[in-house]
């Protein structure tokens, strides 16, 4: 039953791609289409380089470093060390094999394709057998307003690391950011849809403010199960916690559930996290307590398994 | 003596880079000019690349690979490797970090800069102190003409490995190109102008066919030396035979001479070519007999020297 159904899962870095790889197996890659922020996306060196969609994309080709959930698995350094060297020093540290995929992506969009047929050829490439999708084809610019001023994401949380209170977050462009082709079909046809343990504010959040993704989420709440990036008071990885705080968010499942109300019938909280779940009900929310942590394939098969039970 | 005085140096890859490596151990890189051949400059995968600037920026920060004289030493190639997978086959082999130091040229001259502030740049960051210059700020590109049509350098010399008939050779955009800013100066001031062993139609043959920077050597044709790329019959390497073959000239250093014969005063020709010297004397230029093989440092040394003395 499980290998027959179609999956839309919303993906940002990290959380959500050990997820998927637990998916992937359970359900194939064939059956997935994965919906993927684009908001973090940033120019270094004079490359696009998309961080979100390289690592689904490596996750699913089977080659993502799973030591950093970044890039590719034991690539090397030695032009980013001469970039250093000439200067040319770079926010982001974009390994060798990694750098011609970003080359490889700014040499297509330069020549006129999209986004998204880009990602396509990228994936066909690697062997990606999943549907993998920008959330638009528009670009849109994640600004973390903070005390010390308006940053790029990249800026706060890797140059800066978080050290600035965050006042605000907003997405450049969003407001005229349409679906990338297809993402709105995903989204209509699947029997689930999956919103990741990554980051809802800078994650998911720009997914979600699509207009019409958000739209098209809160049509067919009864089939969309989030996954709690936030275990106890604290974001299993990244800046979860600092971005919902600063927003005003309680950094818990319930802070999360309250970003989600509008687009979720249920919730996969830690089970840790247990004695929230009634408080999650008044928010029209079901929380479903489950093993959130995900070190190792098996329990990401798991973790996998428990989403596709709960939300069928 | 020879401390003192400044040189000019015409350079395309492999033989001048040689040559150039005994000529700054002997007179300082500070004494010497390199004005550089840019009509096969080429972009690949998106990156402006300057193959003889390359390497002659890196002979002289002491990088070069010496085993082919293109690239950086123990350079890797996994960039190149992932693009080929990819989809994003190249025509050039390019190493990470000598890929790293092309995308900085393309991201500055993207900014605005030129080719001789880049080239500048880079130079610094290296440690280079001799002055590298670009022939031209302005682009000229190498047509070869064949009997299977026209084609870029790079077509006729990498991909179809120099195996088509020669009938002509054209620089685009030749007429309009005026030399960098420095190149003049540098030639009016040097003590000596040398012509490096290069190939004379399309590493040597571009610089001097730089309207001003022909009339310049002219002008001060008695301080101008030349070294042969022919031994006997046969270029050192490279294209110079088949290309020289091709537009009709004799290939030996009579025909080097013939190309050079409004440029210089003075000809290195290999010692196994003295039989030649008189007809050369013809064309009013004297022959001098060196042994113009450069195996390793001192042999380069030796040579250099041996120009210096010559043309002083």
């Amino acid at each position: 039953m499980i290998k027959e159904m179609m999956l839309a899962v919303l993906s940002g870095g990290t959380g959500t791609p050990k997820l998927l790889q637990g998916l992937a197996r359970l359900a194939g890659q064939e059956k997935i289409s994965v919906i993927v922020n684009t908001a973090e996306d940033v120019e270094i060196s004079g490359l696009y380089v998309s961080p979100d969609i390289d690592t689904v994309m490596y996750t699913l080709a089977g080659i993502v470093n799973e030591g950093t959930w970044y890039g590719i698995r034991e690539d090397t350094f030695f032009g980013h060390e001469m970039l250093g060297r000439i200067g040319g020093r770079e926010l982001l540290r974009l390994g060798d094999r990694d750098r011609a995929v970003s080359l490889r992506r700014t040499q297509l969009l330069r020549e006129g394709k999209t986004l998204s047929k880009v990602t396509l050829e990228l994936c066909e490439r690697l062997n990606v057998r999943a549907r993998v999708m920008p959330m638009s084809d528009d670009r849109v610019r994640t600004v973390v307003h903070t005390e010390a001023g308006a940053l790029s994401f990249h800026e706060f949380w890797v140059a800066r690391r978080a050290r600035d209170r965050v006042t605000a977050v907003t997405f450049q462009g969003i407001e005229k950011a349409k679906p990338a082709p297809g993402v709105i079909e995903a989204l209509e046809e699947s029997e689930a849809i999956i919103i990741g343990p990554s980051n809802p504010v800078t994650s998911t959040g720009p997914i979600l403010r699509v207009r019409e993704i958000g739209a098209a989420l809160s049509k067919h709440k009864e089939k969309v199960i989030a996954v709690s990036p936030i275990v106890g008071n604290a974001p299993v990885s990244g800046p979860a916690g600092v971005l919902m705080g600063g927003l005003g968010y309680e950094v818990s499942p319930v802070g999360v559930a309250k970003i989600y109300r509008d687009f979720v019938s249920v919730l996969l909280v830690d089970e840790g996290d247990r004695e929230r779940v009634e408080e999650i009900a008044k928010l029209g929310i079901r929380a479903v307590p489950a093993s959130l942590l995900m070190p190792d394939l098996s329990s990401r098969m798991k973790l996998a398994r428990m989403v596709l039970e709960t939300v069928i």
